[in-house]
């Protein structure tokens, strides 16, 4: 097929680069030998997990990350974390009041956001267009603050600060969306750096976060839950999670989508189960393995799964417990 | 490439059929002859808005959607849709409570995350372990609950509803996450239905919520923005956004990143912009519409735009201000 030559200068989401995308491609049915897509492995996996771990040591190592920061990687893009920034951090003093530069459409709807969870301190005359970025020297911050916030790159006006600024020891935040990975940045100045994946890094869905630890376990009791940082570093350790085939579930209740069961007696044999999920991997059925709170053996039967995929299982079912009865 | 065959049954992200995938491969690094990726695509372009438009008819036909219901593709998950969900029904009623049926960990962990918002009511007794449904006649719903919450199928214990809970009245709402599509639903017994696409529908990172319009615009105040139903369902609505060339940003914050310019004179002549654009979207350069907050031209230079693109940009517009001169 020939591929039409397109120049893209897109805002976001941006272009990509094309061997990333030709990998991409090229793996998009069969990642890494595995036999199925990416979009379609559990998030529980080690291989999911190699992948996790990896994306953040290249970070890490990109950035010079220093130890006692965490580097996550969310969802709810940067409005998400116009919204995570106060409910995580305006806490941390107890006056509960926030410093805001506003040079942009960007940073002027986190500051209003903000709004929201304490008091709002534009530290700066307002500006009449968004064309330039006040001296420092106009600045007035407030020492009390729990943070201070910045856009480093507004993305529609077009404005980037070329020099970090001075908070005196106040936690400094940054929304870096735009200009993120551009060029080195001494992370170790920072309290929060956040950035939408899809303008210098990847694709739309994913936002990096990268947080000093001891500013973890600060949010308002109102914060939900998937926007609370310690819950979602703390969730980035990996979780680990088994012949006759029982099913706990009262039969007038039994999901038709997921069907859990255990293997051997009702409460489940682990090594008979972990048997049963090697002999099944080895018949190409993966992820079969139940919830770790649960354990057992789960086959999720969602709309893409076939009857013959199916019927290869239930085969498989019969002949173990032949094999084991 | 050989492809080795698995079969997944993996509880989500799960199977996703082969021909979308195939199509999706195929189209990777051209979406529809755009020669581009979806992945780079502008969620502001006709063609992302062409895709968005399609996925919600047809989501409209498969479930009969009545028409005074919005549906909605958010970011954040079920856990996301935990806080949601009180964050914008919880203040329907003054009494700000709500029924929770807690028939497995989802449906808890909803229930745990509302009690953050107003007062949660069990409506059954504590289950020993989540194996059944309690029957209805041991339900005590609230008559001044704002809403009742149930998860239609459980996929960690493998619980599903065969019937739909009757509410006398009060506002259902379901998570539907993992029996989503799987077979018809009224979707005029509920106030709300989300479901996270990562099971029946597609790939993580996208949530489906169907809402009856009338429950919109009753957020609590410290609601996020990303989670407010109100917000995200006016901004599905799509928003419409130009020789001499003139940079209104100061020169010591102009962007690296973005660069915004007029064409013609201060404030930008409309005609000539639009000619400078067609004359880039002939020669393939494409996206280089200012956000339609400030109108203008705007090339975004992220790290995956070459040197030899921002050459021929120059080119062109040298072209371009030799002629219009």
């Amino acid at each position: 097929m020939e591929q039409k030559r397109t120049i893209n200068f897109g805002a976001g989401p941006a272009k990509l680069s094309q061997t990333v995308l030709l990998q991409a491609q090229k793996e998009l049915l069969n990642y890494g030998g595995t036999g199925i897509s990416v979009l379609e492995m559990s998030h529980r996996s080690s291989d999911f997990s190699k992948i996790l771990n990896k994306t953040e040591s290249l970070l890490r190592e990109l950035l010079n990350i220093p130890d006692n920061y965490k580097v996550m990687f969310l969802q709810g893009g940067g409005s998400g974390q116009f919204s995570a920034v106060p409910l995580n951090l305006i806490g941390l003093k107890e006056d509960r009041c926030a410093d805001y530069l506003v040079t942009g459409t960007w940073s002027a709807k986190a500051a209003k956001e903000a709004e929201k969870y304490g008091k709002v301190n534009i530290v700066h005359p307002k500006l009449d267009s968004y064309t330039k970025i006040p001296n420092p020297s106009s600045w007035t911050l407030n020492p009390s603050a729990s943070y201070v916030y910045y856009c480093c790159n507004e993305t529609i006006h077009g404005v980037e600060y070329n020099f970090t600024p001075e908070t005196n020891g106040v936690v400094l935040v940054s929304d870096m969306s735009s200009n993120f990975l551009s060029r080195p940045v001494d992370v170790s100045k920072f309290g929060l750096i956040f950035a939408g994946a899809q303008k210098n890094v990847g694709c739309a869905g994913v936002t990096v976060v990268i947080v000093r630890e001891d500013l973890l376990g600060h949010a308002l009791k109102e914060c939900p839950i998937v926007l609370d940082y310690k819950v979602q570093a703390e969730m980035n350790s990996l979780y680990n999670t088994p012949p006759s085939f029982r099913c706990p579930v009262d039969v007038a209740c039994r999901s038709r989508m997921n069907v859990p069961f255990r293997v051997g007696k009702k409460e489940g044999d682990d090594a008979l189960e972990k048997k049963f999920l090697d002999g099944a991997s080895k018949r190409g059925m993966i992820s079969l393995k139940g919830h770790r709170s649960v354990g057992g053996i789960r086959a999720s039967l969602y709309n893409a799964v076939t009857v013959e995929d199916t019927e290869a299982l239930a085969a498989y079912m019969k002949e173990f417990l032949k094999e084991h009865q």
